[in-house]
């Protein structure tokens, strides 16, 4: 006599769970076996209305759920092993539970995670998802926030900003609304605030060459902040070198606060790291077997000040806002 | 210019985080290094209004919130090495935060269970806490639900029921209105609903001697349904041997109720196990020297029917309702 929670956890959870150790969810625990491996943890909590929108299609809140923690597990050079997942629901709706496990099981197999164990619970309150993402990497060898050193190159992946203008659009918020842009614009910013792209296949580049790394996920300028302060070291970004895409660079165009929301704004979900100079050129070439792209913005410098972002013409840019907290 | 989140961590959670894998909470995530053992994971979550009251005091909160966890790690036969937290808050509220994070490091401390790293987010629903925890155990020796066998003893640690009574008393449910019970023993009931005392010291036991084992979370006559399912088996329970404290067995003598409600109610946070016979004796030698109480309440059984629950005459017991479910 299986209760309602057992059946919901069978039918949609189970199938996910390809891993033994995970012993088909039928346990009050998962096991990760022995190895010579260092294990990597990393949580991430999504939480609807803050994290993500009441509307927003439930497959794409099971990717971003998944993903946020496979790009901290990225960052750090390490191989995603698996994940735990607690949810907390107001009831078991299966409209929203089938493509939403159906996604999530897609992202556990196609970034080679699969699903451990968890723990699904009701809450009278928002929709809650909490995934722990274990990764392995060989012993010692975790990328840190701490490691940059002076004269690195500062380095990120992909293109910064569309996530958080994607977000803006959403909730029409008042510069975006008066931004022109059209349709598919605004539907590929959305798509890149709801669905990540963790950049899983650059682990091992940065695990071999980089000082210094963590994701961004908070915006680059926060971001940038804590790597230099867990380094002990200060930072020049040169702004005309941050990597935007082109929709987003046109928008820039139209107003000049899009670039401050697009270096604070995170969701970007992009490696952040340091490359010492010596190893750019290898660390390039990496990159392009793995199929990601990298751009140089900066250098780490001496100091404990917080990184200067420079214009063009050497002008510093303020910032005003540095980057998201909740509290 | 450390955000607010940054440093509420720093201020109330960086000194709990004592292990060198959790690198002060300043990194993206935590490390267990590489060792000979099997990782054991289990996740738990608990909700404001569901599995703790909103008037419950913080303290009595995070105990529990990190207990229910160190239990399932117990019941497997796992060491603790560490855990990560996920705290969903309305606000940072120093009056919560403060005795949440103390009695949280006391209880890492003293179950040796530290703090390996987290995320906090904010929440406009009810707090809600999540905490995943890792065990250490010698490579394939976790002791799963599956396993038991036909003529092992169905043993418990500790008393069962007191938890359930001690929410009906907090609840002021009809039932428990209608019993005559003094302050005291309402206290002792409520606290033990509030503050699980999970059974970290029988883990070795558990590990040299069950054949399958769990944590008595949602109910005594479903938890055991669940292991005789995941072990191919069923089981007799002589019900007049289910270990009740004092307080309850004068409560079961005021109104039969309550019995139903002590083997279904949930929250004792005892370990459920199965012991061969010839191995019983030693595994009671080991529980003394443990001072973890441990008692023989049944048989298992062939069969696939769910387990039957006798009392002194022999008659079986109807329980309508096996256990508590979410859905």
């Amino acid at each position: 006599m299986p209760s309602n929670e057992d059946s919901l956890i069978a039918r949609y959870f189970r199938p996910l769970a390809t891993d033994a150790g995970a012993f088909d969810l039928t346990d009050d625990a998962a096991l990760i076996k022995s190895s010579a491996d260092d294990i990597v943890v990393t949580t991430d909590a999504i939480v609807e209305g803050v994290h993500f929108l009441s509307d927003d299609p439930p497959d794409t809140v099971a990717r971003k759920a998944l993903r946020v923690n496979l790009s901290d597990l990225a960052a750090k050079g390490a191989v995603p092993a698996g994940f735990v997942l607690t949810l907390a629901l107001r009831g078991a709706d299966d409209a929203w539970l089938a493509p939403f496990a159906r996604a999530l099981g897609e992202d556990a197999a196609s970034f080679r995670c699969p699903l451990l164990g968890g723990d699904t619970v009701s809450t009278p309150g928002p929709l809650t998802i909490s995934i722990t993402a274990f990764g392995r990497v060989l012993p010692g060898r975790m990328i840190r926030r701490a490691g940059a050193e002076p004269g690195d190159r500062v380095v990120v992946t992909g293109t910064i900003g569309d996530a958080a203008l994607g977000l803006a659009f959403l909730k029409h918020d008042a510069m975006a609304r008066a931004l022109a842009a059209d349709d598919a614009i605004k539907e590929m910013l959305v798509e890149r605030y709801r669905i990540p792209q963790p950049r899983v296949a650059l682990a091992q580049a940065v695990r071999d060459h980089a000082t210094a790394a963590m994701d961004v996920s908070d915006g680059l300028a926060g971001d940038l902040a804590k790597l230099c302060a867990a380094s002990g070291v200060s930072a020049i970004v040169n702004a005309s070198t941050i990597p935007f895409s082109g929709a987003l660079a046109m928008l820039i165009d139209q107003d000049y606060g899009v670039l401050e929301l697009a270096v604070s704004g995170g969701d970007d979900y992009e490696i952040l790291c340091t490359i010492p100079e010596n190893r750019f050129e290898v660390f390039v070439q990496a990159s392009k077997l793995a199929g990601v792209p990298v751009t140089s913005i900066g250098t780490i410098i001496a100091g404990s000040a917080a990184p200067r972002f420079i214009d063009a013409g050497g002008a510093e840019i303020v910032l005003p806002r540095l980057s998201y907290s909740h509290f």
